[in-house]
C-alpha cells in the first residue's frame, strides 16, 4: 500500500553546525536503505522550505511508522501521512 | 490494518420521505454485511450531527474505498479516512 | 518540472446516469491521451473520496494549466496544484 | 459514556535520556491501570506523529478529565476530547 | 453532565411563511418542554446570527442526541456539541 | 450583558512548584473576588484541557476586560470572549 | 458599548432588478434611521466584496442584535459581531 | 499605491453557452480599458482554477474598488484585496 | 485612506519591569505623535487579550508601514492590516 | 516561469544589533545579485509585517529553490510559493 508523507524538520538553533551535518549524513544514509528495502519509492522538495514530500510503500500504517521512526531526524519533523488507494486507471 | 472513518451525510431536499427511508433500510443492511465480513468493527453517532465515526479494518486502502463506496448513501457522504498504526500497549 | 495536483469532482445532481456514463469514458480516454504525452505521470485515489491526486510533468504551470483544462470533468472539479523541486537524493 | 480522544505529546528538549524514559515507564503503567478499571478501552498510534487517538470510557467529562490528569505526560500533552453517542446499529 | 451546544439553523428558501411560523411555534413548544426536563438549562442568542449557545444536561451524549433531535427545526440546524467537566471552584 | 469566555493557560516551564502552587492559590481567591462581585457567574473545565470556559457578566466589554486583567494568570492566558444576547425565550 | 460588525450580503439569483433595487432603498432608508439613533456610527465598504465594516454602539449585545436585525437585508447577511473595549489612551 | 487582488469566478449552471461567451467577451474588452487606464498592470492565471492573481494600481481602497466593480463577471467573482508597500530595494 | 489595523503585542519574558513600562511609555508618547499628525484615528482594546484594533489614515500601504513600524513595540507585535473603501452612505 | 513567493523573516532573539545589521546587508546584496540574473523581478512590502511578497523567474520549481535558499537569510525564513501560469491577455 502506498502513502503520501510531508515532512517538515526543524532543527534545534543549538546544535552546532557539526551536529547537523552529521545528522543530515546519517539521514541520508538512513534513507537510501529505506530506498533500497522499497520502503521510499520517491521523495520531492517543497520549494522554499525544510520540507519533503515523499512517496512510500508499507504493509500498513504500523510498518509505516516504523520506517519514518527509524529516521534519524524524526525527534524534529513534523509529519503528515494521507493513505492512498489505487486508481482503476493505474491497473493492467 | 485499522482506519478510522467520519461520515457526514446530507440527502438532497429533493428526496421523498420513502426514499429516504429506503435508502436508510438499504444502508442498514449493507452495513451489517459490512460487519459480518469484519470490515466495519465500531460505529459511534457525532452527537447533534448526521454524522458517525467508525472503525474499520481493511487490508489497505484500496480494499477500504470499495467498502465504504458500496454503501447506497455514497454518494451523498462527505468522508475523511484516518490511518491507525498499532499501538504498542496494544500488543499481547 | 513536476507537480503534485489534487482533484476533487462533484458533477451537477441534474446529469443523468447517461450523461455521467459518457462523461467519465471521456475522461479516462483523455487522461489516457495524457498518459501517453507523458503529462499524466501516476494518478492515485484518495479513499472515501470523489478525489485523486496525481502526479503530472509539464514544462510549466501553464502548460500544466492547458492539460488539466483539457479534461471533460474540468468544469466540475476542484483543483489544488503545487509545485514540486527534484530532491537532492533523486538524482543520479 | 465513550469518547474519542486524541493526545499530542511533546516532552521538552531540556529532559535527559533517562527522565524521558523513566516519564514513559511510569506512563506505561498507569496507562494499564486505567486499562484495568475500564476507563482506557483502546489506544492507536497516529503514524508518523507522537500522537496516540484512544477510546475511553467515563460516568461523564469529569470523570474522564480526572483519568487524563492522572497520566504523567499529561503537563506536556495537547488532548482534543470529542462525545460519542452510541449508534442505533450497535444496540441488541 | 452539561454540555455547550451551539446552532445555526437556516430554513429552506422554499418554505413559506406560514410553513416558518408553525415550524418556530413547534420549536418553542418543544424548546419549553426539554426546559421543563431539565434537558435545557440556558439559551442565549449569538448577536447578528440566526444562531443559538445553550446550555444543556444530559446524562450522556446519547440521551444529548435524543433531545436536540428531538426539536422540529433539527433538520435544517448545523450543531457543534462541546463536553463541559465540573469546575473545582464550582464544587460545594 | 453576559459573556462567554474561554481561557487557555501556559505557565512559563521556568516557574518553580511553589511559584506555580501560590499563583493557582491567588487566582482561586481573586476568581472567588470576582463570583461575589457577580462578575464571574459561572465556570466549566475543559475535558483533557488546561483551559476552561466561563460566564460573566459585565456592564460592557471595558468592565469585562478590567475584571479578566485582575486575574494574577492573566499575563500567561489565552483568552477568547464571545458576547451573548438575551434569547426571547429567557425572558419572563 | 461600541461593536465592529462585519456584514456580507448575498441576495438570491431569483431576485429581479427590481426587487434588488427595492431592498437596496429600504436598507439605506433603515441604515439612515439607526445613524440618526446614533446606533451606527461609521460603514466602510471592504474593497472588492460584497462586504461592509461598521462601527456601531448599543447598550450591550441584545440591543445590538435588535438593531442589525432590523435591517431588510438581514435574512441575507451572514453577520460576524466583536465587542470593543476603551482603549485608555481614548479617555479624556 | 498597488494592490494584489485574487479572484475566483463562479459563474450559474443555469447560463447558457451564448451568455458565458458575451460575458467573456464583455470582461475581456473591460479589463483591457482598465490596463489603458493603467489601473490594471499585470494578469496572471492560478493553474488548475477558474482564478487570477492580479497587480494593480489606484489611488486608494476607494478608486480599486469602482475599477474592480466595473467588471461585468463582478457578481460572480470572489475577491481578495491584498495592499502592497513599497520595498525599500524598489526605489530608485 | 482609511486602514483596519489589528496589533497583538508579545514582549519577551526576559524583560525586566522596568523595560516594560519604559517601553510602554514611549509607546504611548509615539502613539500620541501618530494622533497628532493624523495617522491613528481610533483605537479599541480587544477585551481580554494583550491586542488593539485601530482605525488609521495614510496616503497608502508604504506610508501606513512607516507609521507603524515606528512605534517603539513594533519588533514584537503581530499585525494585520486591512484597506479599507468608502461607504456611499458616508458621503455627503 | 514565474512563481508568487511570500516571506515572513524571524531572526533570533539572540542576534545582536551588528549581526542582524550585517545580515541585511548581506540579503540587500543578494537580493541584488538576483535581480541582475532576472530571478527576482519585482518585490513588495507587506504593510505592518516583517514579510514581504515578490515575483520570481525560474525554468523550474528547483532552480527556484536554489535560488531562494542562497538568500542569507534563508534559515529564517518562512517561505511559501505559489506557481503562476500566462493569462491569455497577457500576450501579445
Amino acid at each position: 500500500m502506498e502513502f503520501l508523507v510531508r515532512f517538515e524538520t526543524a532543527l534545534p538553533d543549538s546544535f552546532t553546525a557539526e551536529q547537523v551535518a552529521g545528522l543530515k549524513e546519517s539521514e541520508r544514509e538512513r534513507a537510501m536503505e529505506l530506498r533500497k528495502d522499497g520502503a521510499l519509492k520517491r521523495l520531492w522538495r517543497v520549494p522554499g522550505r525544510r520540507a519533503v514530500v515523499g512517496l512510500w510503500e508499507a504493509a500498513d500504517a504500523t510498518e509505516l511508522h516504523h520506517a519514518l521512526s527509524s529516521l534519524p531526524q524524526f525527534p524534529w519533523m513534523d509529519v503528515q501521512v494521507e493513505p492512498l488507494a489505487t486508481h482503476p486507471q493505474e491497473q493492467g
